[in-house]
């Protein structure tokens, strides 16, 4: 199996085919759970946040638990309190000898690659600072899949701060390469998308790009709505922190015009951006999104693991309006 | 069953006969342990606890963990750091997908009452400020039903500081709902019992309250003894807590009178209000009061998961003097 | 059995029969892992760390977890937070219902021996201050009998911060039970073996002890070298740590005369003291040793529990370069 006893650092490790296997997997088992219950029976997975983000850490911890393998790691420690001084290599070396599949959480850039290198046992990436986040990513496209039945031919939005923001880049990169997709980039002046990304999309890809900093303007055309929240934390001044921050705040009269079978994605946790009088809107899938995390974790992680072989050709569920469809695709 | 999906965010939710329940089945955890030892396979206990309460969260983990569940969760974050400034609604709305049934400790009261309104799953009370805590009465009461053979004509008495401590309001307003209960309420004039709780319980529940500031006086005539802690935590002024700390101090020699199947309770943490030479006095039940917390708690939680069901007439252990005899009655 | 319910807290409470038992055990289940999968089914370990130790907690955590037990406990809070001024012998009693067995990490040492009169559960020291931590021990054992076939006749070197190294002192004390064991001792003369723990291994085992501030001139006649660390944080002066801390680097050049199976210990975290070139020299045995200390654990665990049962004549299996020969020994 391909993915059996790899690493997971970036979501351009994937191909095309591997990320179908995973959101096809994941799909089977939030419509079929009892079906992987002891899937990864006597695994463990080692938590290793050297960083707190509790709601990744229990979305991975779930996964596991949920295929009925167990969990052990640390939350919030800092990296002295472990490494006493020593190097990633040693840490991982020791690390590696407690679970079966790591996760590792890191605030520099660069250190679950470097941890992997090193590791006997598959490391999937929790976060390593501004960098990379793959396993929000695959959220992101899994519950594309679930709710638009295929993603091929999309216009998606993204909005809100796209300059620091981590998990639009990186959903940006993976949904260029599926086919006919089409982006519109809604952000306020001072947060455009870096220009180096959006060079490499269009040059590599081929993909369609829209700018502008209005939410109205172009709310009919769009399949997919990606808000996203501004992150107090990156701003160095606190006065462009408040000038920015409420810039876009979804609203029902804002979605009056927009499709009807539009999906409302939001990585969370939500602030201001979209009023809450959303929530009640059946196009809002944001809280679904978050549950849609945990299955295409124990996907991820079952693979990895290869506890689960998957046969080409795979199985594509298709599921639009409540109907689930199934069928066999080449792979 | 009624207990199954439902909240326990306050005693005064249950019923006479929910409680009853609760602590029937959880006495016979305590018998036939093995019995239950996989009732909650499968199932994943999330312990969200917003403030650290080391022995609340070890009890639940071992109440589920002996069910042949599994637990994941927090014991220690400040709510910032989970929240990033977003709601309770949102919050649980997320927490509720990781886990079948969540337990939730949080500094301030209401909490976990709101939480509950937004959750899938069922959402324990574990302590909210100095609120509620339902499963220290539930542990109370579990207690006395084991060493007293029902709870019925007893009269009990409570020292210590009556005016903040929130275990004792919660299991006199409980214990009022139980025929013929008499209290005794020892305190010094500065922690007397809130006025409104008194009049509260006397209208309600028509029951005798005495007021003494002495240990001494009633100690012939009493059935149950809940000894509590002055809490230094509630004290504005360092000289006030050191004044009333040691008000009163149980002894070997201030037992001598009081009655052969009298029994001792505490909720612990014990400072000094109870002599260690009590200790091995064997009306002594702090101890084993502790250690019925967990059998309650698994009761509890079998029930609000639906995984057990008990059918009307239930079951009823009395156990008395080490004998246990066991009838069946109309509920 | 002679293990099933006693508690570990110092190696010298290990019977040479015991210490043997372990090891053999342990040997076994690094063999065969799936044979022991669920010895431990339905046991609960807790993890009482009043320090944070962050390998020693996961590697008890991952010995459970192998075994199919579970575990609770707590990792990082402060004395205080658990107990509210309460005593060792309260929070015990309380502690000892959630677990079937208890391992204890505490700032001050003798707390878990104190722990350990008031458990009705095996208690296991897992580091008590500049103590005892006998896991280590035992975790250094298993290795030197898996890598040299029998701890019998060794020249052993220890080499480092021999006045303050805890594990160095255990490790020197318990190996002097052992027929024929020779040590040399390399240490900058500030920091040399204490006196008391000298003249008690020479006194009470009549084992040959060499002391030398020098690395090389022994090297060729080592059969264990075991590397420590210069601990920063038991220096009370920044500047007579900078002095030593780099007194002894082992490197390949080194280790050019030493002899071929020749096995090198580092108990962990290294720091300086073995240059990353020796990590591919096949006598680096220091990341085995980590993954051992799992086994050894495990072993320690399902015998303090009763899990397994072990009849004399005791299993010796035997490993030496990469064949393994088992015998039967009377014990």
């Amino acid at each position: 199996m391909p993915l059996k006893g790899k690493h997971l650092i970036d979501p351009d490790q994937l191909t095309f085919n591997e990320i179908h296997e995973i959101i096809n997997l994941g799909l089977d088992m939030e419509q079929n759970p009892a079906k992987y219950s002891k899937v990864c029976e006597g695994k463990i997975l080692g938590t290793m946040f050297f960083e707190p983000s509790t709601r990744t850490r229990l979305s991975f911890e779930s996964a596991m638990l949920r295929m009925g393998g167990t969990v052990l790691g640390f939350s919030d420690v800092t990296t002295s309190s472990v490494t006493k001084g020593e190097s990633v290599a040693d840490t991982i070396r020791v690390l590696d000898d407690y679970a079966d599949i790591l996760v590792m959480r890191h605030p520099v850039a660069g250190t679950p690659r470097e941890a992997s290198q090193y590791s006997t046992v598959p490391v999937i990436n929790g976060g390593d600072g501004g960098h990379q986040h793959p396993t929000q990513t695959l959220t992101d496209l899994i519950t594309i899949q679930k709710y638009h039945g295929e993603i091929r031919g999309l216009k998606v939005a993204f909005c809100g701060d796209l300059l620091f923001g981590r998990t639009v880049h990186s959903l940006l990169k993976t949904l260029s390469r599926f086919p006919d997709m089409e982006f519109i980039l809604i952000s306020p002046p001072e947060l455009p998308i870096p220009e180096d990304l959006k060079t490499e999309v269009i040059e590599k890809y081929n993909v369609k790009i829209t700018e502008t900093d209005s939410l109205e303007k172009h709310m009919a055309e769009i399949d997919i709505l990606y808000m996203t929240r501004i992150q107090k934390e990156r701003f160095l001044n606190q006065e462009d922190y408040e000038k920015l921050k409420d810039s876009y705040i979804l609203t029902n009269s804002l979605l009056e015009n927009a499709k009807q079978d539009l999906i409302i994605l939001h990585p969370l946790p939500r602030v201001n951006e979209i009023h809450t009088e959303v929530d009640r809107d059946p196009r809002a899938k944001y809280f679904e999104q978050a549950k849609m995390g945990v299955y295409v974790r124990m996907a991820l992680m079952a693979l990895l693991l290869g506890n689960i072989e998957i046969a080409a050709p795979t199985l594509t569920l298709k599921v639009k309006n409540g109907t689930i469809m199934t069928k066999f695709i080449a792979s």
